[in-house]
């Protein structure tokens, strides 16, 4: 596996378990109705990161469009996170820059 | 849910099934290398087939995008099922071509 | 692909559709404290019936442990879905309730 | 997220990238049908990897039935990988050691 591809693998899914964990947190935080769109969002971007992640080790010429879509959905995680004051957030909206980035350099 | 919604997430399981158990069968084909490019295939039309069934479900800003890869990938399976004559590639191809289909539909 | 199989898998995906779909109605709730353990159940459900779903298609020494979770996961989605008025609460249930039968004759 | 499930966590989906490029490798190999085995162990355990290390993020009642499972299913992936002397078996071994001896941890 080239190790561009490993780094970004990487960086996908290291953004999946960061919002899984924040979608799990929100959902236990006290004031969960302000935590709707962080939690949709961390879901979806979740969910998109643990396939790109997969994809990442097969040769597939879906990559591309896939990581477009990816680093789109990461930034509105990451922007959507950064609103919030919680620790999972500001972690997630970290880990969903730092998967943009990569997703961004495939996409290229 | 959307009636129309609900039809694709239908259309994109039935699909994953299909593309799943198609994978399953060229592994046990006596002539599996002919099937290379048909088992690449499959497994990544049904990984994604599953997350659009899985999104289908929310509101979501990236389905369209995500749609349109669906349906690229799901003609490129249906294209390379069809070639062989197995029973299971020629239900796979039609399986395909249905949830391309319905996608482009969704990503209209 | 048995017909046994085929069935089990058509109710996995049918179950993760109407959890995907009740968890995502439970986002939008009004009263979205009360559904926190829905949500997650809903979420669980989901991914575990997708994986059987999947998992279905091979031949997997592994599918009979795996169905025994199911089993639970589904009966537990169902318990608290079932203590909901809402539409998607109450079919939710009833597509978990049909994967567990499905579920239990392939755990047997 | 607890120290020990975030362990755990990165050990399953560091297997599942090992076991995906592992997959897609057989499948390129001149030998393809003396893979088919690794090539069936390698999807079951990436998949099923991907799914514990999603849910080490939530509290999680049914943690422990399934990472059992994962132990099993990364011994026997393991021990097919370890048969073959390619690269990408060997590494993919290590890895589903790696993840086995994490999971038996939460398992317990």
């Amino acid at each position: 596996m080239q190790t561009e591809h490993k780094t970004c693998s990487d960086a996908c899914y290291q953004c999946a378990i960061a919002c899984e964990h924040c979608a799990a947190s929100c959902l236990n935080e006290e004031d969960m109705a302000m935590m709707r769109d962080c939690i949709k969002l961390d879901l979806q971007c979740a969910a998109l990161c643990r396939l790109v992640g997969q994809f990442m080790a097969l040769e597939n010429d879906y990559l591309q469009p896939l990581c477009r879509v990816c680093v789109d959905i990461c930034k509105s995680c990451a922007e959507e996170c950064s609103r919030h004051p919680h620790d999972h957030c500001q972690q997630c909206a970290q880990a969903c820059r730092t998967c943009a980035q990569a997703c961004l350099q495939m996409a290229a």
